[in-house]
């Protein structure tokens, strides 16, 4: 990274996952959620819940609460997920096609502007709503389209290339679904996603009984 | 969680990472790494990997570090990646069948072992290498597949039936890839994978420069 980023990525992470909730509550129409509420909801310690929001001046008032509204809000600012985010998908495969189409993505404000591959069969042809667009082309059109995020959702064996073709193209913030490690220009942030580490999280606890 | 987890789920996505760099590093013929080096591989601190590891009597040598053999074994007996796991997928759109497929799952000991829809154009057919079976049957059939995970593969309104259905099947680890909250019983944990959220935390660098 070039400089220390303001705010860690684990904070982040535990903001995206209080701005999840508040949503959902919003849309419940549940006005209010003091700390408590927010750990039986998301498994985050009520103390942690505090610190996080206190360092963004969230104090809630004694005995009501956090407005759910105003938070969310807030929180939405902190995350930038109160604009419109461009985001390309490399790789068109059943992976890149369930992001593509992951409807999540929209709810946040998330617009998938690319998708692309490498594969003659699938370039041209319109999957998840998109066109698949040669991935030989990507480092020319990336800086056109906009985007500031691009996901790789290829194999283990074409990730490298892949990301390599993105930084070119002047992408800077990689969300990597493909299992195996992203050499990256040292002011770019790569954030693996492996489903498989999540699995072997759960592993853990799965007794043999 | 029934009583205290002896190992937080936090330390245990750390090892995860560690254990796929080992993996690699085993591969490419590396024989030891230090913690400044795994560091430089995972952006995690180095002082935060000597803790993680001296936790399981795995101090390293002074001025040689970890034997990269050695301490894969160790976090993968930790990890319970040792034994072969099975899994259960509920979901057979785009993301289930990109689950069913994914190559890291087999090579971390994860065998998929039933994969099940509630769309009857699917239950029959054999997608990514598995027959689809009817969700219906989820509950009575899952005791006999021997899955200790289930992941949540299904539409955010469906999340909640598929996962009530795993819980009365008796499963316990639930891996939720729907973009909701799942209520769950107090002895069961359910791990949230949130695709928007890990575009969320990127989102927040992007500077609209």
């Amino acid at each position: 990274m070039n400089g220390q980023p303001k705010v860690p990525v684990p904070t982040l992470a535990r903001l995206a996952t209080y701005y999840s909730l508040l949503r959902e509550a919003e849309e419940a129409g549940v006005e209010t959620l003091n700390s408590a509420r927010i750990e039986g909801l998301s498994g985050i310690a009520a103390t942690q819940i505090r610190k996080d929001l206190s360092r963004f001046g969230e104090l809630g008032k004694p005995g009501v609460g956090y407005n759910v509204s105003e938070l969310r809000e807030h929180i939405g600012k902190i995350l930038k997920l109160d604009r419109v985010q461009h985001v390309v998908i490399i790789g068109a495969g059943r992976l890149g096609q369930a992001l593509a189409a992951y409807p999540g993505l929209a709810d946040y404000s998330f617009e998938v502007v690319g998708l692309f591959d490498s594969d003659a069969k699938k370039i041209g042809k319109t999957l998840s709503g998109h066109l698949v667009r040669d991935v030989a082309t990507l480092s020319k059109s990336l800086p056109g389209l906009g985007a500031r995020i691009v996901a790789i959702a290829v194999p283990a064996s074409s990730a490298q290339g892949a990301a390599d073709a993105a930084f070119a193209g002047g992408a800077r913030w990689l969300l990597n679904f493909s299992p195996t490690h992203i050499k990256s220009p040292a002011d770019c942030l790569v954030r693996d996603v492996s489903f498989t580490q999540e699995f072997a999280v759960l592993a853990h606890y799965s007794e043999d009984k």
